[in-house]
Formats: structure tokens, sequence, C-alpha cells
């Protein structure tokens, strides 16, 4: 019966059954689906699931598999296999899809060349409309997704595009130099896939030719793996805030999930070391007053809480390319000021709630100042710790976070235990 | 110098520079723009930054910024209005315009009926390809995104889709019967927008019929507008996370921010007392073993970040889909696995280094005994805070994170000082 549920369902269905599967499911559906599928279905998964069934083939299942695939999908596949299988398979397909598929493996997966397609449909600008129309119909196959066909010259370079709406509409006897629209920006095969996903996001693309530094037509790039560049352009910012991998499969086993994981526990073992620290300097002000201990976690919480979210704000600005040097500093200004308002609200609220507590008026005193003190510096740090990361050429959304938690730990607490020593003691 | 470069940018690339800019320049870049190209950069906008001029914008100066816009896009921005000032734009627009946008208005923004446009070409499925050829070719302009030619009967209900691949490649003497693509599902108008960009994404559609509960033909949604609604659903799920909106403006003002900033950080102080009430009922204990205050943080620290890490991977499970009630456990299971491992390394590290700087092996096998509780119950919290918050129908983005800190602080300190009270004292 799973046999038949799989014969009903589309190979990108099959593929999001399959990532929603704990790993002895996905085996079972895996050895239920029908060899044929298996390419169509592998193509659509993500790199870490794909890369666990890729491992367990040998040559010839790979060359099954990547049979009737289209050339992007086929490259990566291959890119995540050892040189030596790659020649292997490649020596296995025929002349004219082997020119295809090598034509994109030597572009990086992340790059405009590693995202591109060569099933553009190209012509001359000297030719009629009408003379365009035929040579489409005289095609054994068009793309799926056809919206645009790419004018070049006699040696190959890109000319402009000819809409398909605008073929349709206009006169037949008309040239193809006459409507071709010449005011589009081929994308460079070497920029990387985030500004090529900006690009079709800020224009509204359905593709987009893809040239070398000579300004040769190489390919095209289509709008549906531009949306999984985009999906996991936001997924990135998400899972790197937390330590995590946007590749990763949701459904790992524990053996591939702990190696990750306990590195970054470990890196937040360190800096928790670290506040320890800084709270081991106040020993004896503890001893003496230990409404402290109770206390100081909250300076520290309010500001991680504040600094997360300016930190947040700054990295999704950054990945959306609206963050530069003209305006870091009214960010950092707005946040400034958003974090005294906060400061001075929630300062009082917890001076009040202390001070009746501990039945001392003092220690709401100190509490306020130090929190107030603690939610400036989240500010500054939420701003200038993704900035200077980026400087620095490290990603921000995965360093940010623990930067930031381990400045506004140890701030929070010195700032807090260090009033209390002067004043209290 | 500024009226050139905004002569020289295309519309969307206005809309970036404006949503890059601080209140001040966003006035004077809006003030230097072309009136006619108002609408164009207006729709392209964020809701938050567009609601913004609109604020400003007496009756005339809308009707004439919706001029020339599409049906969706005015619907977009009459939306954001009082119904009086709706009823007059459409009052000014022509018959056919008006009968449009009105056709769009009756749908919430975040539904699939709000995202379709009506600019549609349909036909019948008795005609041939020629007829179709030449209806193309007397209309008045195609749409920009023109991929398929919906077939409907002569009561407006959906049959299929023809392909403009197709319609381009076949003999022109064939029925459009003929070669209609009939497996195609059509999206109902109340189906929400995630759902949308979810079938967008899975079967790599360019645009997709959207009917109304009879089978009417309404209108159809674009991958244009869908790639945004995928930015948005990503966004959400990482500004969530830190109490933050993703419909919010980069550079809004300190009053703008203020008000959402505020109530987040109010109920975090709310949790924080609860923990601070938690490490409270130990006062007496930390009185006598001053240490206990110096590593507390850690314990609270390691749980917190664990358990941050398992709820991000659920949430994204769940805005990907993934997650349902088949696969929960053993999630469960691979987050408690991963916790234990963790556990058994980094609490041998701590109570190391805890027994050496305070020579004393009890309390290293205190913090080592209280860390690994807290990092199960993070793990335990990470997986069963997420489901039941979607279960009771409240965003898990959300409330998660505040609710899992408060358990991992409060489980942390209190496991580690109530086991520190009865083996140290
Ligand atoms: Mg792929
Ligand atoms: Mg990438
Ligand atoms: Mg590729
Ligand atoms: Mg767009
Ligand atoms: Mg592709
Ligand atoms: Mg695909
Ligand atoms: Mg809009
Ligand atoms: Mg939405
Ligand atoms: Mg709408
Ligand atoms: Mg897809
Ligand atoms: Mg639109
Ligand atoms: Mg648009
Ligand atoms: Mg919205």
């Amino acid at each position: 019966s799973i046999r038949h549920l799989l014969k009903s369902l589309s190979s990108p269905d099959i593929a999001h059954l399959i990532e929603s599967s704990p790993p002895r499911q996905r085996a079972v559906l895996w050895r239920l689906l029908d060899s044929e599928r298996e390419g169509n279905v592998l193509q659509e998964l993500g790199d870490d699931v794909q890369a666990q069934f890729l491992k367990g083939m040998d040559t010839d299942e790979l060359i099954a598999l990547t049979d009737g695939l289209e050339p992007d999908d086929i490259a990566d596949i291959l890119q995540q296999l050892p040189d030596r299988i790659i020649q292997e398979v490649l020596l296995a397909m025929d002349t004219q899809d082997r020119q295809r598929v090598e034509k994109i493996l030597p572009y990086q997966e992340d790059t405009a060349g590693g995202l591109m397609n060569t099933d553009n449909i190209s012509v001359r600008a000297d030719i009629t409309l009408d003379v365009v129309l035929r040579y489409l119909r005289r095609l054994p196959e068009l793309p799926e997704i056809f919206d645009t066909i790419f004018v070049v010259n006699r040696n190959d370079r890109f000319l402009g595009q000819l809409s398909i709406s605008k073929l349709l509409s206009s006169d037949p006897a008309m040239t193809v130099r006459e409507i071709m629209a010449t005011d589009i920006e081929p994308i460079l095969a070497s920029v990387p896939d985030t500004e090529v996903a900006n690009l079709f996001e800020r224009h509204d693309w359905v593709s987009s030719p893809v040239i070398n530094e000579d300004g040769e037509l190489l390919g095209r790039i289509t709008i549906d793996d531009v949306v999984d560049v985009i999906r996991d352009d936001a997924d990135h910012s998400l899972l790197s805030m937390a330590g995590l991998d946007e590749d990763s499969d949701t459904f790992a086993t524990v053996r591939n999930t702990f190696p990750q994981r306990a590195l970054w526990l470990g890196l937040n073992l360190l800096t928790a070391l670290f506040s320890a620290n800084v709270i081991g300097l106040f020993e004896q002000t503890i001893e003496k007053v230990v409404a402290l201990a109770v206390l100081m976690p909250i300076v520290a919480s309010m500001g991680g809480v504040a600094g997360n979210q300016t930190l947040t704000i700054i990295i999704r600005g950054m990945a959306l390319g609206q963050i530069g040097k003209s305006n870091t500093y009214w960010l950092f200004s707005r946040e400034l000021g958003v974090a005294i308002c906060n400061g001075l609200l929630w300062a009082s609220c917890a001076a009040l709630v202390a001070s009746l507590w501990f039945n001392d008026i003092i220690i709401g005193a100190i509490i306020a100042s130090a929190m107030i003190i603690n939610l400036m510096t989240a500010a500054t740090a939420g701003v200038l710790i993704p900035v200077a990361l980026r400087a620095m050429k490290i990603d921000p959304a995965l360093a940010g976070t623990m930067a930031l938690t381990t400045i506004t730990d140890a701030v929070g607490f010195f700032s807090f235990l260090g009033l209390a020593t002067v004043f209290l003691t």
C-alpha cells in the first residue's frame, strides 16, 4: 500500500515525504520507489539527505539515476561525488548531455554559474519573428519555464532578450532587433547566489541570462532554483543564530547531530565560565549580601534579550542589503534611544520590586543602574558586533549571538556586583 | 544630483534605497521622486513603510498614485486605507479597472485570493491553437509573466491549462482540448498564503490558477508575489523568535520601535523575576557556600543554549511542514539522545573545572548532575513547547523562546541549588 501511495504522488511530494521521515522509514520509502523515479526525487532533496543516499550507490546506479535529469541537477549531484566517479558518470553520458553538464561543473554551487542551466534558446537579431516561431516549432522540446529567448551575435555574445509575450503579440514580419529588450543586465557567472536571489526578487524576473567575463552567453537561471536559494538564505540567519547549519537534515541521527551541537555547547561553556569568573571577583560582596545572588541573573537576562533583538534586526537588515556605512550610525542612535527608554521603564519596575522584596532602597537603586548600563551595552554590542564581524569577513549570524551574550552577561554581573561592592559594603 | 540618481534607477531599486534610508533621507527621496513613478515605487515597499507614506496623502493623490498599477497592487494599497477612502478611489477608476480590483478586495491579504491578480487570459477548449495565437495577437497587451493560458467552459469553470511552450511547439491545427494539461490542481481562494508558497516551491510553478468554491476561475497567482511570501515567512521565524515583527521597518523611529520592544522586555522581566524567586528559595544555602552563586549561571546558560537549538530545529521543521504526530516522538528521542551525549561530555568538563576551582569534588559532582538534568529538560522542553503551542494555535516562534528560557533557568537553578542544599549543607 505504501508502494501504491508512492505511485500516486509526484516526485516533489515524495521528496517532501522522505525529508519528513526518520531514517528507518526513509530507507523503506527509498527501497519501494520505482528506480526510474529515483533521479527525479533525489534532485529535489536537500544536500544532506541527498548525500546520505548517494553514499550507498555504485557507479552504475549513479549513471542510471542521472539519466533524464536536467544538466544543472546532474551537476549538483556530481559535485558531491569524488572526481574519479564524476569522470565515469560523464563518460557514460551521450556527447551533447556531457558537454552541457561540463559547462556547469566548473562553477561553485553557490554562484550564478552553479545555479544556471544550459537549456536556453538563442537566436540572431536580424531574423524575423516568423522565422523564430517556425524555429521553435521545429525544436524537439521547449524548456518547462520559458519566458524569454536570448539574442546573441555570431560570437555568442549576449545582445538582448525577446520576451515570449512580445513574440506572441507583435507582427510576425518584424525582426528580432526591432522588439528585443536591450536594457537587461545579464548576470556574471561568478556572482554569488545570494546576490542573484536579490536581483530576481527586486526585479520580479522569471529567468535571467548568465554570461562569462567576455560577455559570452553561458546559460540561464530560472526562478525555481532561485526560490531554493531564497529559502536557504533566509534559513541561514535563523539557524546560524542558534549555531545550526541550514543544510542539515531535520531527521539526522544522534551520531550526525552530536558533533556540531557539542562544539556549540563547548563554546558556550567557555563563555559561561568567563562570566562565572566575573562573578567570582565579587565573592566577598555576595557573602555579605546574598540578595545579590538572587537578583544578578535578572540584570544579565534583560541585557541578553534586548541585545538579541538589536542583533536580529541588524543581521536581517544585512541579509537584505539594507545596512551600510551611511546608516549604521543612525541605527545605533535609534537602538540606544530605545534602550534608554526601556531602561528607564523597566529599571524603575525592577528597582521597586527589589526594594520591597529585600526591604532596601539602595539595592533597588543598584539594580536599576546596572540594568540601564546593561541595556545600553546591549544596544551598542547588538549593532557593533555584526558590523565588526562583517568587516572581518566572519558570518555575523553565526558568531554574533554568542559574542553578544558573553558581553551582556559579563557587563550585567560586573556592573551590578561592582556597584553593590561600592555602595553596599 | 539625487534627482538625477533617482531618474537613472528602476522603481524596485528606488524602493530598496528608500527602505534602506533613515526617516529624514527617506522623506527627501520621496519628495524628489517623479510623481508618475510614486505608485510603482510604493507598491514595492514593505507594509510598514508603505503605511507611513499613505498616511500623508489625500484622496486625489491616492487616485493619481494607483493609476497604472496592477489590480493586485492597487488592492494591497487600498486594503490599508479606511473604507470611505477606498470607495472614493474606486469611484475614480474606470469601470473595467474597478471591477478587477473589486474582485480581489474581498480576500484577506494573506490568502490565495489576496495574492492573486486578474490579468489571466482564458480560452475555450474547442478552439484550435491557430485561433488562440490570433486571439493573443489582437490583445492590446499580454501580462509580463505569461507562461500559461487557462481553459474554461462557458460557465467560467476551470478545465485545464495550456502552457505557452506547448502552444509554440504544437501543430496550430490542433485544438486546445488535445494538448491542455488537466492534472493541475487550481488553488482555492481561501487557502493561506504560506500553503500557496509551499505549493509553488515544491512544484516549481511560475503561475497558478485561483478558483472559488464553485470551481469558477477568479484569477491567477504569479511567482513574483509568492517570492515575497516566502521571504516573509522565513523572516517570520527569525524575527518572532526575538519578539520582533516581520512587517516592521528596519529604520522605524524610537517612538515606533519602543512599544513592541518594551512589551517583550517586560515579559522577560516577569520571567526573570520568577527565576530569581527560585534562587531565593535557597538563600541560606548560598550564604553558606558562595561558590554556588558563581557557578549557577553556567547550568542555566547551558540549558538555555541547548534548548534554543532544539526549539529552532522544531520551529523550522514546522514551517517547512515536516513535523507531525508520526515523527515527533522520534525527534524527541533524538534530541534526548544528543542531550545525554552532550550532558556526559560537558558536565564532566564543568565538574573538573569546578572541582579544581573550589577545591571540592562534591561541588563538581553537583554541577555535573544539575547540568545533565538541565540539558535533558532543555531537549524535552525544546520539542514539547512548540508542539503544545501549535496545538493551542499559538505561534510557536513567538512564544517559544521565552517559555523555553523560563523553564531552563528555573530548572537549572533549582536542580543545582537543590542538590547543593541536600549534599553540601
Ligand atoms: Mg539541488
Ligand atoms: Mg547557499
Ligand atoms: Mg548547480
Ligand atoms: Mg519582487
Ligand atoms: Mg533547475
Ligand atoms: Mg527544481
Ligand atoms: Mg505589494
Ligand atoms: Mg504573511
Ligand atoms: Mg493583495
Ligand atoms: Mg522547487
Ligand atoms: Mg503582482
Ligand atoms: Mg511586485
Ligand atoms: Mg505582510
